[in-house]
């Protein structure tokens, strides 16, 4: 299959990734920081060394700031609810994933936060002017995403990290998309809080993610558990990262996800960009001139994660990624992409967007073939 | 390494288990339940098979009650956060792990609940009468561990669903400790709720844990986010699993946890049960007569999951367990287990206990090496 969804997830994975969750596996996976014998030791040193090449990837001073999770969602769940109290005041954009939005809905619905969205542009694009303007004495949380999951429309994180800063108030960004081919710097962009997934741009397994927060910040936790230290106190222990690490850690799947940020580091993320834009503008090139093809993507290599999403006449998206992966083999995901503020933004709220998500595998020859295909498609629905 | 530290993570796995996980991340591993393309698909037909799979291990009807956490913590999480409700009272026993006391400490001191803790005796043995005497018009919650992480004792789990079905009142099960060596039926013990690890007893990789809820029973969630489902509202969907599956779920985790049910029911439950008491057996033969050995298990194969703890005069149970890997290579834990009630009502809550956990892969070498590890061990302390 070409696959051509990465956004949902990455596929494949580095060899590398496969072969290490295996040996994790089969050599040495005890429970890490619970029994202190040789192959606990060495898993507790895995989960150790993992933390520390994902600080070192995003410029986190403390390895121990980062908190693994299952996924984004967790990590987002935790500091949007972990960080609310009553009366607070949350700003988010329109162009965020129901992982955001949903939990923000459920704090307006609890009368616990009020939440502003910040509505994009007709491309998605956030003003952090539009940002400010919402600032109120009682706004508790900036958030926004690194880059659209929708149309891969990345966002001015600098600008709107340094308003944050100005105005002292907290700042979480959703990595999810982008993480892997955008550089990330938390002191530069000022950034208080990030959730991250492993299992797409950082090539790492599902089952993976994580949670940085800023030195000095206390968020609530949502679970309480076991956590391997004060293992005789009856209170969730208030020390990073166990504080957020409750119950077994996924470790081959941290094994994993090292290996995935490794692999990255190893060809350098400034040509994964490159490359994948390359892609990009191929398939862009190759399709915009095709009767029908709207592109909701922006194709300037700063502006875009690595996504293209179109329709085709007033068909229905759905209906279109079916016929790419039934006739054609080719795995793309047509309808709302679980964010439909960002569909409103974009005015597809009721036909969805056909998402092509490229990934640093894919090849020119998946892009002519993609290319072909949607000509096809196209010419089947012209009047 | 000789591993005996199975009640923190089973180790090995079957080789199954390896082999599904790595062809799964190397052939098919999409987003299950995102996008509508043949990966995507293949990967939601896996992991319904897995549900399949596990709601026929534990005789659950309806396969989609259950839903995949991360592990058994956020499961317990979910239920003893989800269904709490202000002015609530909840029963637990002291024999529980800080994954339930924890959270249970904090509706304390949110003044959400009120907790009665019911003591076990100097085994750790939970009467059901003890529980009956508890229970109050307001009593919304029972829990109860399948067996003990500490000593191993089986607690008696149809009594006390039965108990808890004649007042009414939602039935907890922890299975972290037993799944997988004891056999659990949800409709003839009456289980509302249960939690189960994938890593433990179910011999599947971490990362994968699960959560079955009764038909009919609402629990609000920990998690809000993307479903893949209803993706164009904000609200969190109400179906099960959706519910409670927010974000990507750990496939490859998932299928290695269907493997390793299979494989437990290619062997027979009962089988692994037999297997583990008689390596049990032989360990507490060799070594209940060595000076200085206290032992704190209970020998009966229908009382003890696979658990022989001990401590040897008064040495400090992490300086034994320390030798035993540094010196012999034998993995355990030493220490409090994360559950301090339990060495309460043991009188262990000093010198923690020495934990042997035994596995299905271990073998009589493994057991006749540790009783001469032991022996020499309690010599060097004898006076």
């Amino acid at each position: 299959m070409i696959y051509l969804d990465n956004a949902a997830t990455s596929f494949p994975k580095p060899n590398i990734v496969y072969d290490e969750i295996y040996r994790c596996m089969r050599e040495y996976c005890a429970n890490p920081g619970r029994s202190g014998h040789k192959m606990s030791l060495a898993s507790a040193i895995a989960v150790q060394e993992a933390r520390e090449t994902i600080s070192k990837f995003f410029n986190i001073r403390n390895p121990l700031q980062i908190a693994f999770t299952k996924n984004a969602t967790e990590a987002l769940n935790i500091i949007i609810q972990g960080t609310a109290r009553a009366g607070c005041h949350i700003i988010a954009t329109s162009m965020e994933h129901n992982s955001i939005l949903r939990p923000l809905k459920e704090l307006e619905k609890k009368g616990i936060a009020e939440v502003s969205i910040v509505w994009g542009n007709e491309t998605g694009q956030i003003d952090p002017a539009s940002i400010k303007r919402l600032i109120k004495s009682n706004t508790s949380l900036i958030i926004c995403t690194l880059s659209s999951n929708v149309n891969g429309i990345i966002m001015p994180i600098e600008e709107i990290g340094k308003l944050a800063a100005e105005y002292n108030i907290p700042f979480l960004l959703d990595a999810a998309q982008g993480a892997g081919s955008i550089n990330i710097d938390v002191e530069k962009m000022n950034i208080t809080y990030m959730a991250f997934p492993g299992h797409k741009g950082l090539m790492g397994p599902q089952g993976t993610g994580g949670l940085y927060i800023k030195e000095g910040m206390f968020v609530k936790p949502l679970l309480k558990g076991g956590t391997g230290s004060f293992s005789s106190s009856l209170d969730q222990p208030e020390i990073m990262p166990d504080l957020h690490e409750s119950g077994t850690l996924n470790l081959p799947g941290i094994v994993g996800l090292k290996a995935g940020i490794e692999f990255i580091n190893g060809l350098g993320i400034e040509n994964i960009k490159l490359y994948k834009n390359m892609l990009l503008k191929r398939l862009y090139e190759g399709i915009k001139e095709i009767d029908g093809v709207k592109i909701y993507s922006k194709m300037n290599i700063n502006e875009n994660s690595g996504i293209l999403a179109l329709n085709i006449f007033d068909c229905d998206s759905t209906e279109i990624a079916e016929i790419l992966s039934s006739k054609y083999n080719i795995a793309v995901r047509g309808g709302y992409h679980c964010a439909p503020l960002a569909h409103k933004t974009l005015g597809t709220e009721k036909q969805g967007l056909v998402r092509f998500s490229l990934g640093c595998f894919n090849t020119i020859e998946d892009i002519d073939y993609t290319i072909k295909a949607i000509r096809e498609i196209s010419s089947q629905y012209s009047k």
